[in-house]
């Protein structure tokens, strides 16, 4: 997979380095299990440099240094690369200061969010990071699409797998809403409300109404519009309003902050800290006794390690069409 | 009502200045209609002081500085007070680098935790904060609380009214479901799951089975997990799995990062940037024409003029109970 990508980046002109790392995110997130932003969002990353609005040879730049906040501009280039080097930038600032923040504006999607809190928490620091998005998510009471579904990340080192946390606003991506219908299955709990105004775990209704449901109901409405805001305000960048005025999502802003743990008097027994509170709350009493109760990237943990042993199974149609790229 | 907090925390000893803060803080709580954490909650403040669960002159103290990330140990003293001071530090913080993170072990309850947003943006800073709890909340999946509702604050400076959210990671607080109980009331949406493993919007049969519900199902509880696990190793202070082995809930681990938004580039545009997204967002198409969109913070502002003409409409008993104090 990772060779295909590869074969297909530099055909598209990409530096040998940058298409590397394209190629590698990619692959890791279709390893993990987040095909949505694996191998199947590949085409679309083709289509969106193809038609210029990601400018393959585009580098961050530094916009304003305030200390140990620092505003890039990702100048529109490939969101996967401004954002690992967005996260590298973090880390060098919290190594100075212990905390480092890089609010980044202009800058295209990242893929799948938890990449960047895997990267850093495997370099060892803990990592807070979100993005805004183009509007796919009504108000808390509303029926038109104002906020984003703004995906928060955090990630914390913890042995050879760090925990990570990876969770958009809404309570279902349109991407499981779309597979579901096609599987013609039904939510397993409200994912929306219908046209008539009703909560309903039919993604057919909820793909027609375009309503899908805020985690929390009002609760995460709340927070995507404050994520949006301190994205766009940290970086000077545009906001879901603004992203939402063009026809395709390009030019968000993220920010994304590190802490260098190693900096902190208690440094010696963070690992432990962590092990204790993980082993306590796998501990917790099932409801159904042959569940497990996981921590956030355990499962994507689990699937990296099965699909490296038996490879990473694909939806035939697309991989024939990445194959044609 | 403040008079008669200054009147109560001064006959328990507390030095003049100290006493006038958490009095405002206990007054302001109700004045913003948060009762549950301002005059409701007063009585325990008190009782939680006399049974020396709370040192009314332990003052915070730094323990560890790492630049721009410090730690503090609440000494145990007020909640209230050790949060003021670390929001005030984490602000200094920032304006020395931009950002500032103060972490707080070993503090109490701080009530409501919007009271330190609003503090760090009606100064002018950008404020993310949260503190763990004892655990009352079950993993997703679980039966038991290994979880913590660790309520997560932003606030953002705007116009007069910052914009405050202040959002406990269980859908309903116990206080919410133990009022409609009372009334004999439903939920507006499920809030937890019974006895008997089904979702339910009956508050009885929550408070029966001690299963809240977090919000965004499986979302909220990693949330919550992750929230937890950061207040604890950034501030060398106690999980919610150790505050849970204690009888009462003491000695909890916070966060304060406060944001210095006048160093960023563009901090002349912000507050139209702000202006721009509230104003886009308000004007969402409602699905009830009859209902408002409102942002995180604003129903509070409408009940703190309500209130400032009219007085703080409080529970009787309540009023009475503090009297005698």
């Amino acid at each position: 997979m990772e060779s295909e990508f590869m074969r297909i980046l530099l055909k598209l002109g990409f530096q040998e380095g940058k298409a590397q790392t394209c190629a590698s995110v990619f692959t890791n997130n279709s390893l993990e299990g987040v095909l949505s932003h694996g191998i199947n969002r590949f085409p679309r990353f083709v289509k969106y440099i193809r038609n210029g609005h990601i400018h393959i040879d585009a580098e961050p730049e530094l916009v304003h240094s305030a200390g140990a906040i620092e505003q890039w501009n990702g100048n529109l280039g490939p969101g996967i690369l401004n954002a690992v080097k967005c996260t590298e930038r973090a880390m060098e600032l919290a190594k100075t200061s212990g905390i480092g923040c890089v609010a980044l504006a202009n800058t295209n999607h990242w893929m799948r969010g938890g990449t960047y809190g895997r990267q850093a928490a495997k370099a060892g620091f803990v990592f807070i990071g979100w993005t805004n998005t183009i509007g796919n998510m009504p108000a808390w009471g509303a029926t038109d699409n104002k906020l984003g579904n703004n995906p928060l990340v955090i990630a914390i080192p913890h042995n050879n797998e760090p925990i990570v946390l990876d969770m958009a606003m809404s309570q279902y991506s349109y991407g499981q809403m779309e597979k579901m219908q096609l599987e013609g299955s039904k939510l397993d709990f409200a994912g929306g409300y219908n046209s008539s105004n009703q909560l309903t775990c039919d993604p057919a209704e909820i793909l027609e109404s375009k309503r899908p449901l805020p985690i929390g109901y009002w609760k995460g409405a709340g927070l995507s519009l404050l994520l949006d805001i301190l994205a766009a305000i940290l970086s000077g960048g545009l906001s879901t309003s603004q992203i939402s005025q063009k026809q395709d999502e390009i030019s968000v802003s993220q920010v994304f902050i590190a802490f260098d743990i190693q900096k902190l008097s208690n440094f010696p027994t963070i690992q432990n800290t962590i092990s204790e509170i993980i082993s306590d709350y796998k501990n917790a009493v099932p409801a159904d006794q042959h569940s497990e109760i996981r921590y956030p990237g355990e499962r994507n943990a689990a699937i990296r390690a099965t699909n490296l042993r038996n490879g990473i199974p694909v939806n035939a149609t697309i991989w024939i069409e990445v194959l044609a790229l």
